[in-house]
């Protein structure tokens, strides 16, 4: 077998790639009730539109934004605001921590394996250089946020959690303002953004702290942040809020290295990621974890049997219940924020797979299956899920209860042991919420269309609606090469019907390891899933994004649109591959159709006519155009801007 | 103006990048009731799965196949099968136009254009060097495949549409047979495949010419078969059928020449596209169509307004009807199969688009409101429609009524202006079928996915189930770059809901003109949509290349994985950028998860098992992993592949 290949190089150029300075955006910030609730939005600027007699000014946009402090770099391009990776990015939840006064700073790590790794003279070079004791609740304090909702305390994560889902109203409230007074056909209109079909969803109009505090509490919403990892910035999962991406990353014993990790982290977040997992199965997963939460400013997730097996060098039926305690408690006081736990994946259910084209696809389901099969006992995770919870509680880790069952082809969608595995995530749902520990439920996987909506209503009901996390579902199995985008057909209906966070599929799924370009085109994928579905949903504002830039297309203020856009690297690049020059970046056309075939054109000299008369309704139009009919052939009838 | 670059390179070279082999293919062909009718199919040859005990054998798949002679070439790599386009491929279907004796060879083109264009000196060396003379009806003989399948005449072009449609039921027999008898299980297995929802469309589980020929006489079906376009291998739209791709080519008057186009072309259905639009707006769009229609084995439609409009040089005010009636002529005598016609852009439904965000964005749209604006007079393509009728009929060319104003943003969906026009084609269609013409309707555009269904379930209704040919519709207006995938989302969709093609959108949408590479991307997205959408609504068999796929996966069978995908290069070498040696396509693991991690290996052997011991049913199993689980542990419980 290949050994890892390990490395460690941390020098600027590293970073500076995912540092570029992002088009015509800064960085603002929206201070909640107290001064250290400051909430990060990238802002887009835009131009004017330039029409005949009047210019019309176009407000400035504010994107939801995940990069952290490396967006602000990015963003302001000040070198001061650099992220040093080796001293890691602020510890913006600190203070919260702190005054709440129920955890403690233990004096150095509580398992076994963290203690072994501190004096593990091995890998002293690949360390995280700033070493900091973990936090532990005191005398068996709950330290969830789920806890606190329950106690009708609000945090300030929930507030800062209400300020960013609160997205765009400023612009929504410009938009009604600007629209003039309200009539008839204007009430229309806005009524127009209530037009989602949410499938029992309840999406507010207006997302207040309290309304947070109500979803975490009935386990409908949770904000994953575990006490030691205080440098994350929340954010919440839930079918009542913006729907989520998770993009993943992590080596595997074939490829990639530490800091390579990092950088698809910083990377990930940059295009958008919500939260990011470590997947890595290779050598050294303790420290290359260290690197990557001290410099993560999203929720971290990870799978912790990954870790366990490669502790007893993968052979799974050596995998035993304290082994995999000190796992999570090592994995806790690092700072990870969610645990997949593939507790689902009983004993009775395995035979069921027997039958299947594919079997099981997911490896930590395919790790317990093997325990099971060894030993011919009950999952010990299932077993053992109370303690398991004792653990999570003591940290505010969040469950994401694991699909070691979920279907790898289209052809095992739906079938059996899927569904008996669902149902057992039901009851471990309801387990967790006794200790008011945080949970979502993930999903598959590989679904034909018309399955997709049943595995969302029986998750609804077996889960009580806790947050589902479904991985795509891919659609078909037929492109290799293409998960991306078979996967963004299902993530998308399934993000529509309910789902609160999409996982993520790069274009190398089923293929080998993503790189750098893979995971970007994962996520702009992903975010367009998310994005469609928030349209669908009627979330409130979630137009304003795509009128912004239909309007920009429109006035042909191709900066603008570029700068809207998920990914205006690529848009820019695209366009300047026939028009490169400058003065083509205002030009009325592109070269897709030419200046002779742009449709736009026209449609603005009858709006721009219409506007010059004042004429606001159809009636008048109509009679309007007899007299346009005449002046317009009157002027040559060119409408088209001439080049 | 830049000029159009006018260059004509018919090198070999410039065509074998379209005629590289594909991998483990083979062209074969499926006799009909007479020896000329021989349909065409790719067959991927499989290798055996290798078990612990034995060998199975794994059937050959049949791929439905649109690239006609050169993928002869592509796939026989017989240096004799090579397409010289400098002659144009096989007239194929010369002998059934012949032999029903209603069409004459006329003495020369009967458009004043057409023959103009022969006579003129300038293009002497752009022309197609093998002048052929046009067919048409004779004594107002209606031509069409509706006025025959309305005679209840089975063509030969029906019968070979309903061997292409029934697409591996012999592999689909023979998993039945490979299943052994047929028991409780095997009946439920077979109804999976009948577990779509269907919105009321109704998939036969055979097709026969006679099932063809009724969906054609009742309209909800079209095959675009001009005379004129012998070349052509009959194929069907209609949503009982499997759903269709387009894919548009074309220079416009920025970029692009004739060989580029040809080369497109041939490039389009090397990947699946199922017809293929000249869009060209640039100079010699007459001489850029005659080498691509000699070339085409796919129906080939065009926008007749746009070379109208370069005939007045752009100047929409001076169209004419005469102008616009000899434009048809001239095409259809050189062969289009379909005709996008945008008679339903009616002078009182544009003062409806002035309040859109933006506006009018068909091309096609736009120039005729242009014209009616200029003229305050109703579009002369709706007032001369029964003239078109007539036209369309002597040498049956479809129609594809287009929607000239679709939204061209997500705000402006199913608005008032679009629907007032969808209503109107539904009349169009009606007095289409009175002049037995076939006919499609074309749809959106920008659509978010809760207002997808209404736009089918409208068309369904105003046109009575006359085929939908939808552009996309894009989902968000937000990811210009990624517009395929925006789009892709809502294509399967609607395929879903029952549209019978779906045209493609690539990268460059809103950006420029697409190259090769983005034609490629847009194609293969959109044979992933259409596929999701055949599967979602159970078309029978559709399942067993999914299927196939899968299973090579979990075998790891890694060459037959590659080949039965839609893009067997790119998966390939997406596998080979981190496992590029020949003995990686045999490993039992990938570079994603890597040896320790595959979760495929340890199902492989707990299904070993079960087959080995004869166990078929879940409690026998249950049982027997008692046994196994001993076995397991003296073994040393090494599931996983070494390497």
């Amino acid at each position: 077998m290949n050994q890892s290949t390990l490395s460690l190089n941390t020098e600027k150029n590293n970073i500076e790639v995912n540092s570029n300075k992002i088009l015509k955006s800064r960085r603002i910030y929206v201070q909640g009730s107290r001064k250290d609730i400051q909430v990060p939005f990238k802002e887009v600027r835009q131009e004017n539109t330039n029409g005949i007699s009047e210019s019309e000014k176009n407000p400035a946009i504010t994107i939801y934004d995940t990069s952290g402090p490396f967006g602000d770099e990015s963003i302001s391009n000040d070198p001061d605001s650099r992220v040093d990776i080796k001293k890691g990015i602020v510890s913006l939840r600190s203070p919260w921590i702190d005054e709440r006064k129920d955890t403690e700073q233990l004096s150095g790590p509580s398992s076994i394996f963290g203690k072994e790794r501190i004096k593990n003279s091995k890998v002293v070079d690949l360390k995280f250089p700033l070493h900091k004791n973990p936090r532990r609740a005191k005398n068996g304090n709950n330290v969830t946020q789920m806890h606190y909702a329950r106690k009708n305390i609000i945090t300030p994560e929930m507030e800062f959690v209400a300020i960013r889902e609160n997205l765009r109203r400023k612009e929504f409230f410009s938009f009604l303002k600007d629209s003039g007074e309200i009539t008839k056909k204007h009430l229309d209109r806005i009524m127009k953004f209530h037009e989602g079909e949410s499938f029992g969803a309840q999406i507010p109009f207006e997302v207040t702290p309290e309304f947070v505090k109500e979803e975490i509490a009935l386990g409908r919403a949770i904000i994953p942040n575990n006490i030691n990892h205080p440098e994350s910035e929340p954010m919440i999962i839930g079918r009542n809020f913006l729907v989520k991406v998770n993009a993943n990353i992590g080596n595997s014993s074939i490829s990639s290295s530490i800091n390579e990790e990092v950088d698809k982290m910083s990377w990930g977040i940059r295009w958008g990621a919500d939260t990011i997992m470590d997947l890595s199965t290779g050598k050294n997963i303790h420290e290359t974890r260290e690197w990557i939460i001290r410099n993560c400013p999203v929720p971290l997730g990870t799978v912790p049997i990954y870790q366990a097996l490669e502790k007893v060098d993968g052979k799974a039926e050596e995998l035993t219940w304290d082994l995999f305690k000190d796992t999570l408690i090592e994995q806790a006081e690092q700072g990870v924020d969610y645990f997949t736990i593939h507790a689902g994946v009983r004993l009775p259910f395995i035979p069921m797979t027997a039958d299947r084209m594919t079997g099981i696809v997911s490896r930590g389901g395919s790790i317990m299956a093997k325990w099971c099969l060894a030993h011919h006992k009950e999952n010990f995770l299932y077993e053992k899920f109370n303690e398991i919870c004792e653990i999570m509680k003591s940290y505010d880790v969040s469950f994401s209860l694991g699909d070691g069952l979920r279907p790898g082809s289209i052809w095992d969608a739906n079938d059996e042991a899927q569904l008996a595995e669902l149902r057992t995530l039901g009851e471990l749902t309801e387990i967790a919420w006794k200790h008011e520990v945080q949970v979502m439920v993930e999903g598959p996987g590989h679904v034909p269309m018309q399955k997709i909506k049943e595995n969302m209503d029986l998750q609804l009901d077996f889960c009580k609606e806790a947050p589902f996390y479904t991985l795509g579902p891919l659609t078909t199995d037929i492109a290799p090469g293409y998960d991306h985008i078979t996967s963004a057909i299902g993530a998308a209906q399934i993000g529509w019907y309910g789902t609160a966070m999409l996982c993520y599929v790069t274009p190398k799924e089923h293929l080998g390891l993503p790189n750098k370009d893979d995971v970007k085109v994962g996520i702009i994928t992903y975010k367009i899933a998310a994005h469609a579905a928030d349209l669908a949903k009627g979330h409130p504002a979630a137009q304003i994004r795509d009128n912004a830039l239909s309007k920009a297309r429109f006035d042909f203020r191709w900066y603008d649109q570029f700068a809207l856009g998920l990914d205006p690297d690529t848009a820019k690049s695209f366009h300047d591959e026939t028009l490169p020059k400058e003065s083509m970046k205002t030009a009325h056309f592109c070269s897709m159709c030419g200046p002779h075939f742009c449709s736009m054109k026209i449609t603005q000299d009858i709006q721009e006519y219409a506007k010059s008369k004042g004429i606001n309704d159809q009636e008048a139009l109509k009679r309007g155009m007899e007299v346009k009919a005449v002046e317009f052939v009157k002027s040559g009838a060119k409408v088209y801007q001439q080049v």
